[in-house]
């Protein structure tokens, strides 16, 4: 007898046949004796769609109204499991956001939450009730409906798994779990059984998609265990938690890749104090979203900086170069979105020393060339040719042997 | 200058050029200085898809869900017309019922409002944006999502024009406003410039469906004048208002029909005190809902007890005769959906007698056999054969002159 909060994605209940399945996975953990709170996100297509309505409508669509737009996806998604729910005998009882106290500032399409007001669902699960909360959305502090952005889902879950101090959060996507690199690029990819939060941070950071960064931070703050699966084989998926410190580590967990990113590389720039941080808050105020950062040594009092950003960002970083070139006195700026990310992760590498080494020996021997390097305690990464990626991830993934059973 | 309610029906903003369109005519009436209070339904078919869903998930969807289900579609409704004024350079903000104040009971599909907490939609106007609410739904005392049933938004419209004072309230539909008879039955139909909220009581209570009979008792209750119109041509249409006793009125107003009925006789049943009251209390015991009744005269010691309900509740009208036959004694029942109602409406019936007479004089020229009559002091009602129902009201609409110049 436990509280599980359990988190079904988009694609996990895309149409009223995917919405029963959920239903009926849901009635066996409450027949197993388990308390259930479920979040769950807009069905399929549906937030495309209304997407797709607002720019029809309208050129530049106000972010509140878009807010109070998208959040009727999950609005429908959690009518209808509810509606499933109790058609196979499970009383259940649905909140949105709002309903279900998601407190968050007034940020509207990527609002953060401030508080949780669980006071509706604990009454439901004290009435023995499963729980079904609207992700992705809360009300605000201005008594306005926001979404939490991105990924958002994942996030409410966990925060509400914290909230109620849930004995863990599963989150079930079409993915069984998380991988040692993306199956799609190495095929002999090999599930995870378990990751620490730390891990699982440096991987979404760095390209896995399977959780949201956000989510992963708040599991992380909260220690709030994470159980990621697939709703398509309702088997076991990967664990995410507290390092085990009695447990040997693997030394490398992953690895993974984006392509996201754009390089933009201004060249000479006066090497004194305060240069950086006038460029770097000059991209900020434009809120360019700046990911790696790498300035060389110092040349007769000249320095380059590169960096790179979202390729989404990449026009507005580049307006902002035009005039910090002129004011820092720098030489010019160069920018090319087609590189690409390679990242290796592991817990084990802190006590590991060499493998950076090994993974630089490992792309020159493909022909790698490494553009930018940047390093944690537990992940390095390289920045390559976009066109070099695949090869690299299968590289690193042959090389360190992640295809092999642990 | 003045406070103006303006609701468009699902019709109105059926898809993104039809929302557009209707933001244009808020845009000129707050250019003419108003201030505009909007309520709109959910676009189109979008209701009709939702219920499809409900039913494909479960075969009785719970009532509290269903509305979780149905008050998403003006959710989508409202943003796209808020986005779509911003986008024309009025600034606009949408209101869910709740957030608009409408406070309801707690009956699930078909709430009463019991409360209007005006307060945000008055900020609103204040701060010189247009409101725009979400039609036909509410929240309850007990917070949970509610919806007002059939008409809702008509509902919601001229409760908001009441609690705010408002010097109007517009209902924009796909009709150009209240005619003197159905025009799909009627040629040479009249739209009328103006009517009295008993004139449209009665005619939305025997089958004009251009206003929901409640809507008008509010309008009524409330004196808040009514003005229906089309979205589609924008000219002015019918205004539904206090009778004006001045003027002299139109004896008939207009002809309306139903045929959604069906008819039920009950035989020989013993004439005593409470046998009446025994069978329509356990009718209404089982929501059957009882329009017209009529009972013959005596003939010793029995009396014939006829009444319509509408035909999706027949059968549980005759599941309830079965029983009352052998409560009471009667010697059996008949029912019959093939039937249909004509009704002659006007104020001015008030003041001059003989229209009943005339009405069944052009009847039986017409060999139109009458089954059942009832009066109120501005209608007469006819109960014919279904087969007969265009044929007499468009003898009615001639025999009166309704369809020349007033």
């Amino acid at each position: 007898m436990g509280l599980l909060v359990q988190k079904y994605g988009g694609t996990s209940v895309a149409d009223p046949d995917r919405i029963k399945a959920v239903a009926e996975h849901i009635v066996r953990t409450r027949q197993r004796g388990d308390d259930v709170v479920v979040v769950v996100s807009a069905m399929g297509k549906t937030t495309d769609d209304l997407l797709r309505l607002a720019y029809e409508v309208a050129q530049a669509p106000s972010a509140r109204e878009m807010d109070m737009l998208l959040t009727s996806g999950e609005r429908i998604s959690i009518a209808l499991l509810c509606m499933a729910l109790m058609d196979q005998g499970v009383a259940a009882r649905s909140f949105t956001g709002s309903q279900a106290g998601i407190v968050t500032d007034t940020s509207h399409g990527k609002a953060k939450i401030v508080e949780i007001r669980s006071g509706r669902v604990r009454e439901a699960l004290e009435a023995g009730d499963v729980a079904v909360v609207a992700g992705f959305q809360g009300v605000s502090t201005d008594a306005n409906i926001t979404t939490l952005g991105r990924g958002g889902s994942d996030t409410t879950a966990v925060a509400l798994a914290a909230a109620l101090g849930a004995d863990a959060c599963e989150i079930y996507t079409d993915v069984a779990g998380v991988y040692t690199a993306d199956p799609r690029v190495v095929p002999d990819a090999r599930k995870l059984q378990r990751l620490s939060f730390e891990e699982m941070l440096e991987l979404s950071a760095t390209g896995g998609r399977v959780l949201a960064l956000r989510s992963v931070e708040f599991a992380r703050n909260h220690g709030v265990p994470v159980h990621v699966r697939s709703s398509f084989s309702w088997e076991p998926g990967t664990w995410v938690g507290q390092e085990d410190p009695t447990m040997e580590q693997a030394i490398i967990s992953g690895v993974s890749h984006d392509v996201s990113e754009a390089k933009v590389t201004i060249r000479r720039v006066p090497d004194r104090p305060g240069v950086a941080a006038k460029l770097f808050r000059a991209l900020a105020d434009e809120t360019v979203n700046v990911d790696m950062i790498e300035q060389n040594v110092s040349l007769e009092g000249f320095t380059d900086i590169s960096f790179t950003v979202p390729r989404d960002d990449l026009s507005r970083a580049i307006t902002v170069m035009e005039k910090m070139v002129a004011e820092t006195g720098a030489n010019g700026f160069t920018h090319d979105p087609d590189i690409g990310r390679v990242s290796l992760v592991g817990a084990g590498m802190k006590t590991h020393p060499g493998i950076a080494a090994e993974m630089f020996e490992v792309l020159a021997a493909e022909d790698v060339n490494i553009e930018m390097i940047s390093t944690s305690s537990i992940r390095i990464s390289c920045v390559v040719r976009e066109a070099d990626v695949e090869k690299a991830v299968l590289a690193l993934h042959r090389a360190f042997s992640l295809g092999e059973l642990e």
